[in-house]
């Protein structure tokens, strides 16, 4: 089967304090309590109708301001090279991130969320509600980040690496 | 802001039993030890060094069989209508879909998976490695999905609203 190209269009931008992806939380279980703000283009603001009945959505988002990509990386937590799909890196081939946040409160079009942890104006390609009978795991193999569960998560930061 | 389009790039193909969207689990959970295939395309191979260490993957996908697009839906699992973004319906404006999965094996660009729930060549877009630490959210509100803790999700399956 051949490469192809897929058009995606933003529903929407997430206005975050992160300005700069220097010294940033890594995941969202580093940004816990940061507030940010999800501004659905009017467009699709039907669409919302009873997503703040959950306490947590699943944004999938681009990684808009990452440039090159890379197959191999050595990535935050750890310091040997790993396959880019073995870890969260942002230098994917498809810049796509995936964050859990907390919802404080729907306002028309836009969505209050804490746990930030993406970059400021990352363009929302979209939102599902997260619901824990179905999206979680436990008892997984992890694989390089087996006994890292030692490193700080909640205060790990992010570094000059993948600027 | 104004709306733009986002270009992706297939990374590979899922390899599924489901050929039809009428009668196949709504989630992974739903599909439990049903096998599949991921087939990365060889340009993309260095990039899963080290993803076999993971019990689990989160994919990305494209739901490549939906036509259009509705900001309101009726859920399956449920009788009234939601906003697309409070429920997991592919009729969504970006139709990309998102399953964590378990890896059996990885074989070359080959990664043999369990729990499949995208139909047979879905384009893929991304792998993430699951980590339990990040991704398991607990004691979370349910919205409308509150109190179906007792369909049997094990083996509730689609019918023909999303065709």
């Amino acid at each position: 089967m051949k490469t192809k190209t897929i058009e995606l269009e933003a529903i929407g931008v997430i206005k975050t304090p992160w300005k700069t992806p220097d010294n940033m939380p890594i995941q969202p279980t580093g940004a816990k309590g940061i507030k940010g703000i999800i501004e659905v283009f009017p467009k699709f603001s039907d669409g919302l109708k009873g997503v703040d009945g959950f306490s947590h959505i699943m944004l999938i988002y681009q990684l808009h301001l990452v440039e090159n990509t890379k197959l191999e990386v050595i990535p935050f937590m750890d310091n040997t090279p790993k396959g880019i799909f073995a870890t969260r890196s942002p230098k994917r081939p498809n810049k796509i991130g995936v964050s859990i946040v907390e919802i404080e409160k729907l306002e028309g079009n836009k969505i209050h969320i804490l746990d930030v942890d993406m970059m400021n104006n990352s363009p929302l390609l979209d939102i599902k509600p997260y619901f824990e009978d179905f999206d979680n795991r436990t008892g997984t193999k992890k694989g390089w980040l087996t006994n890292k569960q030692d490193i700080d998560k909640y205060h790990f930061k992010s570094d000059k690496r993948f600027i």
